[in-house]
């Protein structure tokens, strides 16, 4: 190899190596043994300008292996992003643009936050579907254009692809042949325990993506660049997406190298001396020679600057030309804007509806899905249950990329994961199951949150009141669990003028949701509001004289919650029920607006199907009516009487809290 | 085909319909289609005796795909367990034995809860790892012993199969070489939401499979049971863990076959009868010929009635002969005795003791594991980093089935799911990662939970000290999760008196758990018990005179209540220090015990690292100290003293609660 790119790259590594030695903290196994083919990646294939991080038609790369966050960023600085040697300095400290793993939004140049293995693997599959979208919108207006035809490139470990996530998003993204996506495996058999055939004697990874109709490749030298390159070119020219498995050392370098001791902890003083030395650097801790630097620049911008020229003058034209519908392409690729108003003010439903919540929340979402194209999702194979298929639209698919109707297959946390991946280009997206099911993606759904993500999680299904089904499909901790997720805004509305409020407010804030809803009927209710569901609570029914009660109910409970007030009002009692579609936005809400609501020094009474949990903070535990077993399988009303949930069994004890 | 057999399996067929037309509710589809599986399997292979299903050596059937639970029922009928025609009329309803997807403990027969797609499939590999684990301690005393030699069959629909817990468990079962584990695949091309091309038209599972170290088969005429049977005949033959894919109609002699919509709806009453035409069974509704019925029966006496009466004998032999060592087997696989004692009170513990938490609990588990060949378990790859490797023990492997070291990969869903299987035995079984990670196991924790089996989750870096790797590792709202959980029981220790307490409960109690552990070191504390710890929360400072407020807190830190209520004592302020090791033991002790601890009408004020949620039960929200969002990279002195949980603001903000 090229002396200059041996000193640039094995500046790399030790670059890293410092980071991690100066942090004290650090994974450095996978710098020394990667650096090649993160280094061959960005030199020559990467189609990014560091000055331009944002660059819409960028290739991404993701490294799904967060772990390996030292070697990314010391990529970056010598990539010319703007990060600093003294942002290097400070890896993994507090406020600087290093931390432990990478973090979107902290880091320019870094697409995505990963570190929970698996998760990046699917995000980038994610951002491979959404340029296949994107393109093939641009495609319907401008025949063969350049807009969007960005590459995603994966770093992923071993360990990224053992997690399930991974193997049903390689699956999904088999069967959406996403070309454009390129995983490189850093193949070292070792992971954090040890020797790779500990856990993994019989598992041929690549036998197993050819199985799941990915194009697959193999470097027997991970440490030379050029044979890295040569099947990276290979790649782009596939029909599939790639797998390229690059066998590298684990540490390699290291008097340790191959170890898998050499994984997690920083490498002695000793053996970074004689791995500098090996590697024939001779500058200091924490610095680089110029000519290093120098060499990536260049290659970066050697390979770059034409063609990002050449895409910024065409995008210009493109621009100029543009009629309407072009308009609201480039629109949403330049400001993400979605070009479309929904606001509750222009819904009037009449005063008789009644129909199953998840169908209101069809309708609300076909009208959506009418008023712009980006917004699209799909179910973890449950559509049909949950109601989210979008009528109008196609399935997407290979041959049809811009088919709004996403199959995810029975594969809910790739699912969540993927859906990650789209919105970080600013689509809206959503996806369904039911509620119970929201186990098997609580990972993504953290991601979502951290991130700060527009993914809109719809989960169906939302009580034991499904009945049959039995125990294994009945939620009873997931409000809970959801509520608990920090940022993540929680639905359950309680009829439609409530779904009309939701989708108001996930349309109009960026914000990861769930919405939570019934299969059941619900009649509309005399006093609801889309404007007072984006308050998080309000009062439905106000007390007649005096509050005896308030009660706070959510989704299908207010319809039982404003009977029961109908009834008591018989005996004298005089409740107030308070309707709370969103506990996140009302908690969001001045401590003015909350005391209007559910005034201090009044009973409060809770209700809702599934864990108390989250209710302790408006009432004491006694107050709270909810589910805290798992259910049964029985009817409906059996299993409601039997869980002590029915009408008779709220009302009496709600009756019993009021004259206590 | 024999024609008694084609009435028998016919009826088998029409039984489940009826029933699932009965209950109005239920999967007819697979029922049809899957009917010659199970009906092969029953008839011909599994080793059961239906009059003693508890029979320790037979053979294991799981229906992954839960949701042809009518079929499963049915099938078990007319094999002879104890289920009758009410039974099945009864059908999805409440106080069955037949609800609406197979619960354990509910109905004879039925081995495991399945419905959430996925945990089937990685249950019967925990299964067959138990068979190999306990085969392999017999063999050490008794050279080709028959005591335990049993097969796992699972029947498994294309969507356990797209579901990344199976994909992780087959991953897992090759590894092991699980020889005894034959796995039908039930494929049929459809899934819920339509052709099993719009998720999955590229996902060859025959070649997955093999990639996988498993053997696999294929039959191409799933109606013919000869077929199905030499395939099954075969497989007991392989080294490996076989798949075996049939090919069937979803909802054969339906006449919505083939199609989705045959999946999950009763079938109409016109379409029953046309197809009980064609199946030529003139019984009615809910009946079944005696020769349908005997022909089964028979079947399975003619096979089965001389080998269990061997075994018996053989067994009863062994059990005559048996020297102390053997001896401890049979009471464990006959009373589930894993022949061990451990109590709290055996452990004293040095007043200046001071280790990592992690490490106080590695010590422990080794000393149980000492005690007893029945305490096993193993790591998603973070043994090193949980410090929960037995040092006495070697890997579990192929080659040594006994070691009870289990390297799981990465792939902590199907640890969890693994370890539901293997606890079905009676295993003492533990798996663990870091708690942050715990959400990517929670549906197989929730199973744990259901079924209340004795899985221990050991979850270390409980808090966001764990500093520098950020807030994608740092646990924020997974306590809350846990403890939102039915019948699962938490334990966040301080000490090691604490950890102590944890497993006396865990071993002399058999439910579920989680033990939530920090990483860094603790200080022995003065007034901690391992009793105390099983009432869930004592004492641990008493007030002096008069109680200012009561501070509850968990994990470390209660080091850090202590040490505040020293420094504040100062200032004249006098707080009781309540230790909460368990909030769901607290909450199961007699109402009296839990005033005694937190006396009604004083402050109370909650102290954890991570979400509030679960403490608002105790106090108002403001009294409550926690982590309620995600954290930052940084040291772990910059990052809690960022999130206002540093010593200093905890401080402040017990005084200031303390003057309110």
């Amino acid at each position: 190899m090229n002396p200059d790119l041996v000193h640039s790259l094995n500046s790399l590594r030790t670059l890293s190596i410092d980071m991690i030695s100066q942090a004290n903290s650090g994974h450095p196994g996978i710098c020394l043994g990667a650096a090649p083919i993160i280094y061959s990646i960005y030199a020559n294939h990467l189609k990014v300008n560091p000055v331009d991080p944002k660059w819409i038609n960028r290739d991404r790369f993701v490294m799904s292996c967060g772990h390996g966050s030292a070697l990314l960023y010391a990529t970056l600085f010598m990539a010319g992003y703007d990060i600093s040697i003294d942002d290097l300095v400070n890896f993994r400290r507090l406020g600087s643009k290093t931390p432990g793993h990478p973090e979107y939004g902290v880091t320019p140049g870094v697409e995505v936050s990963t570190g929970p293995l698996g998760q990046g693997f699917a995000n980038a599959v994610g951002m491979a579907i959404a340029e296949r979208y994107l393109a093939a919108l641009f495609e319907e207006k401008i025949p063969k254009q350049k807009v969007v035809d960005y590459y995603v490139y994966c770093l992923a470990s071993e360990g990224d692809l053992m997690e399930g996530v991974a193997l049903e998003a390689a699956a999904v993204a088999g069967n959406l042949g996403l070309d454009r996506l390129i995983v490189l495996y850093d193949s070292n058999d070792v992971t954090l325990d040890g020797d790779l055939k500990l856990s993994s004697t019989n598992d041929d990874i690549i036998k197993k993506y050819i199985a799941m109709g990915w194009e697959v490749d193999y470097v027997q030298e991970g440490n030379d660049t050029r044979e890295i390159d040569k099947a990276i070119v290979r790649a782009k020219y596939n029909k599939k997406p790639t797998l390229i498995e690059v066998k590298t050392v684990l540490g390699r370098g290291s008097i340790n190298e191959g170890n898998h001791i050499v994984h997690g902890k920083p490498l002695t003083r000793d053996d970074i001396a004689q791995l500098k030395k090996k590697l024939n650097i001779t500058t200091n801790h924490m610095e680089i020679t110029e000519n290093a630097v120098k060499y990536l620049r260049l290659s970066i911008a050697n390979r770059i600057n034409t063609p990002y020229n050449e895409w910024q003058r065409y995008f210009k034209n493109i621009k100029k030309d543009a009629n309407a519908e072009v308009t609201k392409l480039i629109n949403f690729i330049e400001k993400q804007d979605i070009g479309m108003t929904f606001t509750s003010k222009s819904f009037k439903i009449q005063n008789d509806y009644m129909e199953e919540l998840r169908e209101s929340n069809s309708k609300l979402m076909n009208i959506i899905s009418d008023r712009t194209k980006f917004f699209l999702g799909g179910s973890a194979d449950l559509s049909s249950s949950c109601h989210t298929n979008l009528y109008k639209e196609i399935e997407m698919s290979k041959k049809y990329p811009a088919g709004k109707n996403m199959y995810f297959g029975v594969r809910e946390h790739a699912m969540g994961a993927i859906l990650n991946g789209m919105a970080l280009s600013g689509l809206r997206v959503y996806g369904s199951t039911f509620l119970v099911f929201s186990d098997y993606l609580k990972p993504a759904m953290r991601m979502s949150a951290m991130m700060e993500l527009p993914v809109t999680y719809v989960l169906t299904h939302d009580s034991i009141g499904i009945g049959q089904d039995g125990p294994t499909h009945q939620p009873i901790e997931q409000l809970a669990m959801i509520r608990s997720i920090p940022r993540l805004v929680d639905f359950r509305p309680c009829d439609i003028n409530e779904v009309v409020g939701c989708w108001d407010y996930i349309i109009n804030n960026k914000r990861p949701a769930a919405i939570v809803l019934s299969k059941d009927e619900a009649h509309i209710l005399s006093g609801t509001s889309g404007e007072n569901t984006m308050k998080g609570a309000y009062v439905i029914r106000k007390e007649k004289e005096k509050i005896d009660a308030v009660v706070v109910a959510t989704g299908l409970e207010v319809t039982t919650a404003l009977l029961i007030s109908e009834e008591l009002k018989q005996k004298g009692i005089d409740l107030r029920i308070v309707s709370m579609p969103s506990m996140k936005l009302f908690l969001e809400q001045t401590e003015a607006y909350r005391k209007e609501i559910i005034p201090d020094g009044v009973k409060v009474i809770t209700l809702e199907s599934g864990s108390t949990m989250p209710w302790y903070r408006f009432t004491k535990p006694e107050y709270t009516i909810g589910v805290n077993d798992f259910g049964y399988s029985g009817t409906k009303d059996e299993v409601l009487e039997k869980m002590g949930f029915d009408y008779e069994s709220i009302l009496k004890r709600i009756e019993e809290i009021v004259h206590e």
